[in-house]
C-alpha cells in the first residue's frame, strides 16, 4: 500500500496491561500527529499486546531524530515496550534472489516498475544467467553468484558484501533454490522472504508438487515465510491454496502452483515494505 | 445425488489400451442400455484407464444377476480389468461412529432425514453415551461400546457383530476419536471414510488444531479419508481449506474447522454412497 | 461465540475524533471493569468513528441498570455518539421462519441444540406443515401460518402477535419463501436476517439458480443480509462461494448451494447472537 | 499448457446419439492416431454433445490437409457435427489491447517470455501512450490508437487493418476500456477475450468497485468472458472472487481486485490458447 510521505510507523509489543492504548495515542495527539492508522491485538493467552499506529508527521511537534527517544523514555521503558519505528519517506531497499524460474520474478518486478510499491530494488543475485535477460528488461543489476558446497561460504560472502553495499534492507528469495546458511540468515533476521511451494507444514523441503501428487491431496498451496536456520521452519506470513484433482499431473501441479506462489509471495513483500508484519515467537501477526 | 431408481454403475480400472471406452459404451448400447453417466481418466503415467460408467436398465436386455458375469467374459477378460458393479435400488447401508461432538452427525442425519442420499443408517455406535439424545432425535438405534486398551479386541469383536447383524455396507467415523485396528480395517477395506480435522498430511495424529495455532499457519483444513492401517495415512477423498489470523485462538479454529470437517465429510459420503470413489494406489479418482 | 456469563458489549459510532478510544477505554478502566474484546474501526472516507467493545462486569463499579445512563451522560452526549448496550446474561430470543426446506433449519438447530449458541429458540413458524417433524425432533413449538396475497396482512398480524407473545428479539428467514411486508420489516430493523441463495446483487429475486445455470457463471454463491423493505437488497452481513463448471445442471447448483446457505446463514445468525454486526447506511461493520 | 508439437485437436458438437464417443475415436484409432487427450460432456436437457480430443499425428495415415475433408464426410454429416480442427504446430496469434493499466498486460507478456504459452504476441494497441515502455522491455510492436466518440469508427478501422497485417486471430483486452462496436466484434466472434473486473452479472458496466462499496458485499471478483455486442454479457469463460471486508476503502478494492484480474485473465487466455474452450449458446464448455 502506497504510504502518505509524511508518516511514522510504530511496531511494538508488550506485556499487556490496562490503558496502553490510551497512552500511546495520547502521546501522538498531544503532539499534534494525525492517526491514519491503528491496529491492534491482544493475545490474551500469553498476556501480550501488539499494536501498529501510523501517524502524518506533517504537524507533529517532536522532531524526527528525536521521536525514537522520547517514545522510549516516556512510554516504552514504563511498559517494557519493544518497538520499532519507521518513517515512510525512508524506502526498504530490497535485494532479489532468484534461481532459474522466472514466474515470481516478473510479479515482483512488474508491481514495482508500476509505481505500486514504495520500495527501491538495487539488486538481483542469482546462482545462474538464465534470468539475466529479465532483469535487463527492467534495467536491474544483475549478478550470478553460482554455490556449490565446497564454495558456499565464500559466496554468501559475496553475496553479503553486493548487499551491504548496496544498503539493502530485506531480502526476497523468490524461488532461489540455495539454502541459506544460518550465519547468513543472523545478518537479516526476519528481513528474509521465502516462498515455498507447498502449504507448510506439509510438504517442507524438495519436490512438494511430486510429493502432494504422491499423496493424492486435493488442494496444494504455497506459503511465505521468514527465513530462519530452521528451513522452512521460520515465521508463515501468509498462505493460499487451489484445489486439484486426480487429473492433475505434477506438471499440473507445478503450473497451478505458480500462480499461487507468485500472488503469496508478492503479498507477504508488500506486507514488510508497509510495516505490517510483526514476527514473535516464529508467528507473525499481520495488521491489515 | 439422488440416482434413477433402475440403473447400474460400473466402476472399472485397467492397463490403457486404444478402443476399451468404445468398446464398454458398445456393450452397454448394443443390449439397449441407455447411458446416463461416462467420465473416463487416463492415467498416462502409469498408463491406467479408470472409467465409470451408468446407464438405464430398462430396456436392458441382460438380466441384473448375469450382467457382472457377462461383463467379466466379454470385455473384462479381455482387458485384464478391474471392475465392480453396483444397482442403484440396492441401498448401501451406513454405521456411523461419533464420540462426543455432534456437529458432523447431525450434518450426516440432517441430509438422511431430508431424503438427499440414497442410503441406510441402520446403527449409530458410540464409546460414550453423549450422542445418544441424537440418536433418538432421528430415531436411530444407538449402541454406546467404550473401548480401552485393555478391552479394545472385544470390543471391536463386538461392533463387527453389530455391523455383521445390521448388514453395513460401509462405515462413517464422524468425529470418532478411538483408532480402529488393522484387523477391523481389514473387514471394511476402502469402506470405512474417515474425518480428520487438519489438511493432510500436515498435523496428522492428536490435537491438530493445537498444533497448527502453534505453527502459525495462515489457512486450516480438514481431510475426508479412508481409513487404513496408517493412521491418517489413507486414500484422500476431499479436503478444504479457511483461512485464519493471528486473532484466532485455538478455540476459534476448533469453531471454524467444525463447519469444514461436516461439509467435507458430508461430501465424502455422498460421493461414496454415489459410487464415484475408486481408491487406486492409496489415492482416490472422484468421478464427478 | 460463548460469551462470558457476566459482560457488556457496547456497539457504538460516532464523528471521528482524536481520543474518543482512550475516552471510552478509560470509562472503563476507571470503573473497574476488565476488557475483554475491543475492535474499532474508521471509515475515514466519511469520518465515522465505529467500535465495538466488551468487558468483564464481575468489579465494574457503576450498577448494570445505570450503565447505559452513565455512558450517555458522560461520553456519548459528548461525541454525539449513537450506541447500544447489551449484557451477556440475556439472552437473544429467536424465531425461525421457514418453508418447505429442512437444510438451514437442521444447521441451525444443531447449533442450537450442541449448546453453540448463547440463544432462546422458542418458536418455529411457517406457511407450509412439512417442517414440523423437524421440530419434533427438537422439541420446538412449529406454527403452520399459510400466507396468500388475500390473506398476507391478516397472517403478518397472527405472527407478531406470536413473535411478541414470545418475545422474540429477533428473526431468521431460513430458505422462507414469502415476501414480508414493509410493516412487518418495521418491528424488526436490521433484526430480521435472511439467507438469499444467490451472490448478490447478482440474481436477486426468484429462482436465482435457473437464472445462474442460464447465464453461465463460473461461480455461484449465497448471500446472508438484515431485510429491509427492499428485496434481496439489505445490508450484506456474510457470503461465500463455490466454483460451478458447465457440467453441474440447475439441479446441482442447487445441491451446492445448500451447503453454501445453510453455512452462510448460520454464520450471520452466530455474529447477530454475538452482538458483533453494527448495520450502517445499508451496509453492516462485522467485528471479528 | 504446452502442447505436443505434432497433434491435432477436435472440438465438436452435435444432438447427442449413442455412439457417437466411440466412432470418433474408432476414427482416431483405425489411422493409428494415438489419443492423448479425451473429454467428452453431454448435456442432458438439451441433448447435445460435446466433446474434445487431440491426438497425436506422428503415425497418422490421413494427410493433414485432408482431415477435416474426411471427418466431414465420414463422421460430422451423418451426426449433423458442427466442429473445428486445429494443428498445435500452427499458434495462434494474439493482439494485445490495453489502456493505462499495466498489471493485466505484465502478467501476459511474462508468461509469454517464459516459453509457457504456445502463441506468437506480434502487437499491442492502446489508445494512450502510458504502456508503451512496458511493450518495449519486451520487445513488442505498440501502437497508439485513440479513441473518441467522433473517431470510433475510422479508428477501429485502423485497428482491423493492423489485426489483419500481422494475421492476429485472437484479442486479448487487458483492462482495454473502450466498448468495441458491434461491427468489430463480427470480425473476431468468440475471439476476443476481455477481463471484467466485478463478478458478472453483478456490476457490469462502468466503476465496479465502486459500486461494489457502495453495495457493501463482502466479496469481489473478476470474470473472463468472450466480448459480444452486449457490453459485458458474452459468454464467461473464468471467474474467481476474493474476500473483503467493511475495512476495504474502493482503493483497496481496486488493489485486491487486480490480482484477480490478471489471473481470471490469463486463465482464460491459456484455455483459449490451448483449444479448450467451446462457446455454445452465450455460455462455454471449458474443458479441463
Amino acid at each position: 500500500m502506497k504510504q502518505n510521505g509524511n508518516t511514522a510507523v510504530l511496531l511494538m509489543h508488550c506485556p499487556d496491561k490496562p490503558g496502553i492504548l490510551a497512552v500511546v495515542t495520547e502521546f501522538i495527539n498531544q503532539h499534534k500527529g494525525n492517526i491514519l492508522y491503528l491496529d491492534q491485538y491482544v493475545n490474551r493467552e500469553e498476556k501480550v499486546f501488539f499494536m501498529r499506529v501510523e501517524w502524518d508527521l506533517t504537524l507533529f511537534q517532536i522532531p524526527k531524530d528525536k521521536i525514537e527517544e522520547y517514545f522510549e523514555t516516556l512510554i516504552a521503558v514504563r511498559y517494557s515496550m519493544s518497538f520499532r519505528l519507521y518513517f515512510a519517506d525512508t524506502k526498504p531497499r530490497m535485494a532479489i534472489f532468484v534461481s532459474k524460474m522466472s514466474h515470481c520474478l516478473y510479479d515482483l518486478l512488474a508491481r514495482y516498475a508500476a509505481g505500486e510499491w514504495e520500495v527501491e530494488i538495487p539488486l538481483i543475485i542469482s546462482n545462474h544467467p538464465d534470468m539475466e535477460s529479465v532483469a535487463n528488461r527492467f534495467g536491474i543489476e544483475y549478478h550470478v553468484i553460482p554455490v556449490t558446497k565446497e564454495n558456499k561460504a565464500e559466496q554468501e560472502a559475496k553475496q553479503l558484501e553486493l548487499l551491504k553495499k548496496h544498503g539493502i534492507t530485506f531480502c526476497v528469495l523468490a524461488r532461489y533454490m540455495q539454502v541459506l546458511s544460518a550465519d547468513f540468515i543472523d545478518h537479516y533476521p526476519n528481513r528474509i522472504i521465502n516462498i515455498h511451494h507447498s502449504f507448510l507444514p506439509a510438504f517442507a523441503g524438495a519436490k512438494p508438487y511430486h510429493a502432494a501428487h504422491e499423496r493424492g491431496v486435493k488442494v496444494i498451496g504455497a506459503t511465505s515465510h521468514y527465513v530462519t536456520s530452521d528451513l522452512d521452519a521460520g515465521p508463515i506470513i501468509e498462505q493460499d491454496v487451489t484445489h486439484i484433482s486426480h487429473k492433475d499431473t505434477v506438471e499440473e501441479l507445478i503450473k497451478k502452483g505458480r500462480d499461487l506462489e507468485k500472488i503469496v509471495l508478492s503479498h507477504a513483500v508488500e506486507k514488510h515494505i508497509d510495516r505490517k508484519i510483526l514476527a514473535y515467537k516464529n508467528r507473525t501477526i499481520v495488521f491489515q
